[in-house]
């Protein structure tokens, strides 16, 4: 019998019956399921179908050892911070909120000290960051591994910029023995996501701006707690409101205060004034939620 | 407010509402939705949707100027033939039945006289494929061009295999003053898709075979006309109930029947006994259907 329009879900989904992998299973049939009405829906000619052929290629193509073209797609697409809503939905809801990975976590970052500046160039705004990584409880975690990173004041992480050397805007630090954290940095900017891609293209003929408003970066895990993936976005930042890749919380906004208080500023070696950010962190235990 | 899984959509949706062309909104907007319902739907973890990411990178890593690996993705979940299909049903029902164009036609066809053989190594089963392309009112149709590529009697291809030179088993004829068309070559086997990628993986994860049933690529053309890209399968193949990428016509099969004929063998300058098979090919007038 040949393949009509009517019966295409089931010819296809009856050609994977015999996955042995229960999961994969269920995801194959419904992406069939889905793939099949999207192509129901839009009915593509052969020509369209072929620069959407075109498109996606050109998307992995452009991926390499430092960029990831395919998480950008996903992230413009809100499919990132959709899959991130639902994996945080099933997470205790006292918790630090997650948000989006992004595509930039492709450098191991260098493991610093407590207090040590994860800014080797000097040229932008110097802050301070800084809290304690608790559980829900507020029992501080000691030894909590908080891995960060940033765009620098101009919006360019590390490995997009010829300006800074990799491992710039990065830092692994641990959490001291009363769960606390800081270091010294530079005040990211809001910055365009890399739009020389197959990506950018997509904004452009739709009329998208490429802007995710100023954030820096944080992975914090420790033993027996839930690992959080998020970001601490900068109060005031413009695109708080029409980030394009969907990710702002307003449980993640921070004030980046101006400290003018010489004692202060030459206690953690900074400039006076300074800018300030408290981020405190709370993780969920391991576990049934 | 925070993006939610019950607004996801209607977000997404929004940042495309100033697309200039009203075809790319509409198939943005409808990728948005399929992709989010596939999304609620299967509630991959971020785990899992990072290894979907991984999977989409690496089909397009694996394309090269001779390998087209997202198209056979697309031939594999049957939305090559989906779309064949959806467009073929824009067609007059009279005309020769369309079917997927497959990842192989990434070789210009040498252009080679009537009856001159596609095939140069000669290690096959020869045979002689011969026709008429009219329009459906029975009209021949002088100067039809006739584009033409196949396997050989292992199942490979020219770009997949160190056998053959490039333009082996490809040829571009011009229909004779009625219309009528005739080339030499070798009976083509049934094969396996390029197994050695992520699409490969993905069969095997599944326990699907990658076989398609023996067959020979044809793209008919001629102004005045729609085109049509099709294959004749060869009748008694293995295969032609479980096609992997779903794309057998019955009106598209052929006996390639063999003929003992020592004067007919020398006329064509084939061996005797030879196959021999007849694909007449009738093309729409193009136009309002």
């Amino acid at each position: 019998m040949d393949f009509s329009e009517k019966d295409s879900v089931d010819a296809v989904v009856a050609s994977f019956a015999d996955t042995p992998d229960p999961r994969l299973r269920e995801v194959t049939e419904s992406l069939v399921r889905h793939l099949h009405g999207f192509l129901r829906d839009v009915r593509p000619t052969i020509a369209e179908w072929e620069k959407g052929i075109e498109f996606l290629t050109a998307i992995g193509q452009k991926c390499d050892e430092h960029r990831q073209e395919f998480i950008l797609f996903s992230d413009v697409m809100g499919a990132s911070m959709l899959v991130e809503t639902m994996e945080a939905a099933r997470q205790a809801q006292d918790a630090t909120a997650s948000t989006v990975l992004g595509p930039f976590h492709v450098v191991t970052s260098p493991e610093r000290e407590l207090g040590d500046s994860i800014d080797t160039l000097g040229t932008g705004e110097a802050c301070l960051i800084e809290g304690t990584v608790t559980g829900a409880d507020g029992v501080p975690i000691p030894g909590a591994r908080i891995d960060i990173w940033q765009a620098d004041e101009q919006g360019a992480y590390d490995v997009e910029s010829d300006r800074q050397p990799l491992g710039n805007g990065r830092g692994l630090f641990t959490a001291d023995d009363e769960g606390r954290y800081r270091f010294r940095s530079i005040v990211p900017s809001h910055y365009p996501i890399p739009t020389d891609g197959p990506v950018g293209d997509l904004l452009t003929a739709t009329r998208r701006h490429p802007y995710r408003p100023a954030h820096v970066h944080f992975i914090v895990e420790a033993p027996g707690y839930v690992p959080v993936t998020t970001h601490v976005f900068v109060d005031g930042s413009p695109y708080l409101d029409s980030d394009a890749v969907f990710a702002v919380k307003q449980s993640l906004v921070r004030e980046f205060a101006t400290v003018a208080d010489e004692a202060e500023a030459a206690r953690h070696g900074l400039p006076n004034p300074f800018r300030r950010a408290r981020f405190d962190v709370v993780l969920q235990p391991e576990g049934p939620a």
